[in-house]
């Protein structure tokens, strides 16, 4: 498999300004092309740190992409030291400047000299023409290396990878096929799940098969890969991933692009059902992933925070007394919310979720104490779990794992 | 200014699954800290990788932070590779087993032969305890020069960056000072900011105060900065401080680590008050937000996410007549949502919002209009918002500019 080392020029991804989306979004189209990213390397807008990393490079890898430094104003940097470096005057470009002269035009702008020096590129490389903005990329090649420098405004630098750098690539260098498969799980901690599939992971050794696991809060990614991706590593990658289903069951939620929500929403249209929940400790997180998809409204109704307790009353019809008997972190009033609130809203199916985000403990109940409450068509029950100790962590783990209650009850 | 470089370990950072969050959140922390990040690096999980990042960084900066490889499965390997290079052996840590084993019974989980092995550490280097995770961070000292290793998890690392090892990184550096003043501000955008202030901000040259505009969605935030703090600096920062709020008026909701939840959470505590509120295209995400901060039952009661058109009538009483005649995304229908759960929750305050979130136009109203409705003690109001194209910004803009409203209203 090929190697390439992505270069990112830029003080704004040092300082934390901007967060390097640039990098992730390289390395998977890369990577689904069959290119490795073996590094990803964010630096200054220094030529002396252009240079030494572009050095290091040359001996590592065999493509470079470089982003960033190419705007008309501070830089030119980039474009400068990758003409020096490669022993190349900066020439005018023709079909550059015109383009650029037409794209202020067109923008009733003035066509400055800043702007016509965009046109001057090294003598030797192959321009990379920019159909979204002005400063074009470059392509240099150097004992059967690729250097490529684009900008590094995203949409800039994805259309020229996607329409021209990409492809180009896999030409250049004839490259290989990779296949991932991501088996998505929830409830079972990473090393759990590693001690449950310890003899599986073993297997996967003799096929070549690369396992990496991806874990956040709540839920870890299995991720297989095979490089080459002939007929039998694709059968082998198949038969691994049955064998990992029998022993995970119902831990796994999805593949690949899923979510926990995508997964849901799927479900309940196909069953033309609807949903609503009651929060309270999670306090509209749930409400708010369910809405953040597009189309969510084909299935879910909407719901109430009661952050108070009285609302549980007031809203969901919660008898107090049956507070007062069992504590609003209860399995009693986790049902008697779920049930409360598909009344009130006329849903098909309803969650609840009532417990102790944290930071201090409520009622004797320790902190990531939690109770969630599913009420159907044809029954209501509430399950208890203990998370940890963060609040912004129990809140997601209290989302998830109620998504995923619904999950396991309708599929 | 001592230099840093950042090595964040993981497979899922080059093939662009995970987005490089902890490599901008460290930068921005460490930036702030005096600390300057010259480079930032992201390797595969393997260990010739981790071991030429780690002497190559070794050779060009005095402090090396790295993250991930540290969880109990297989593919990470940090924790053997350093010990490896800095030829120590790996020795039980009897504080952190006995801290894992209490985290895992604490939690009623059994405690694993894997689990076991995280308590394995190498025998020279300090251990960084992690509080919220079973990863122990490793600090390694290495003729005058600073390694040290955190787990990948954010919260986790971010736990240890703020307890340890910054402080600890500033006190061996003896990190010169510096002064952030932060003035946050909401409502107005990035470039209209810039012309406003454009006069003042070419007088920070003389006084040597350094200007940042951080932007996010909804908000930009104006960072001084001085190199040093003389009382001097100070004065003259404090001084441009008071312009600078003369320039931009109501538009400045706060200072430094403030953020438009605790600045209206501190002023509703102040007045005694409480809060609902009432959800349509935010889906859940301003009541979300407000409980995402620990403490926020002394005002919040909670409210109701009315994503149907149904629940704003049987949840918030409005009358289904003003919502044929005027549409669901109105003044009428914001006003209505706004009273309708001010007296359903019996709050003092309640805000409403009813939109197009997008992707669809709605009732013949474009992507990102939006009413925000606000109820008080004394009157009821709506104003109208028209944001972009995006539904994930359009959420966020509009929870944030619904915030807003309050605080002008109760400030």
């Amino acid at each position: 498999m090929v190697n390439a080392k992505l270069i990112c020029i830029g003080d704004e991804l040092l300082i934390g300004q901007t967060i390097n989306t640039n990098a992730a979004w390289m390395g998977s189209e890369l990577n689904q092309h069959g290119i490795r990213v073996a590094e990803s390397i964010a630096i200054a807008d220094q030529p002396a740190a252009i240079l030494s990393a572009l050095e290091n490079a040359l001996e590592e890898v065999s493509i470079i992409l470089i982003t960033g430094g190419l705007g008309p104003t501070k830089d030119d940097l980039t474009k400068h030291t990758l003409a020096a470096f490669f022993n190349q005057e900066l020439v005018i470009n023709d079909e550059v400047m015109a383009r650029n002269r037409a794209y202020f035009e067109s923008r009733g702008l003035p066509f400055l000299e800043t702007n016509e020096k965009q046109a001057e590129l090294p003598s030797g490389c192959r321009v990379i023409h920019n159909m979204r903005g002005t400063a074009s990329g470059m392509r240099f090649e150097w004992r059967g290396k690729v250097v490529v420098s684009m900008p590094g405004v995203p949409y800039e630098m994805q259309g020229m990878m996607t329409d021209e750098i990409i492809p180009s690539l896999c030409q250049y260098f004839k490259c290989p096929r990779i296949v991932h498969r991501t088996i998505l799980t929830t409830g079972v901690g990473e090393s759990f799940l590693a001690d449950r599939i310890a003899a599986w992971e073993e297997s996967l050794q003799k096929d070549s098969i690369h396992l990496a696991y991806l874990p956040s809060p709540g839920m870890v990614k299995l991720r297989m890969s095979v490089y080459g991706g002939s007929d039998a590593q694709l059968e082998a990658m198949r038969q691994r991933e049955l064998e990992l289903l029998g022993l995970l069951g119902d831990t796994v939620y999805g593949f690949d692009e899923d979510t926990l929500i995508t997964v849901v929403a799927k479900r309940l249209k196909e069953l033309g059902a609807t949903l609503s929940v009651a929060e309270s400790c999670t306090g509209g997180r749930i409400s708010h992933e369910l809405t953040s998809v597009a189309g969510s409204s084909a299935y879910f109704l909407g719901g109430v925070v009661t952050y108070h307790e009285q609302l549980k009353s007031n809203l969901l019809d919660v008898d107090p007394q049956l507070i007062a008997e069992h504590g609003v972190v209860s399995r009693e009033v986790a049902a008697a919310m779920a049930e409360g609130v598909r009344k009130t809203c006329r849903s098909d199916y309803a969650l609840s979720v009532t417990g102790v985000a944290g930071p201090d403990a409520l009622e004797g109940k320790p902190v990531g104490y939690i109770w969630i409450g599913l009420s159907t068509p044809d029954r209501t029950f509430a399950q208890d779990f203990q998370f940890g100790r963060s609040r912004q962590n129990n809140i997601s783990m209290a989302t998830w794992a109620a998504l995923n209650l619904l999950r396991k009850e309708i599929l």
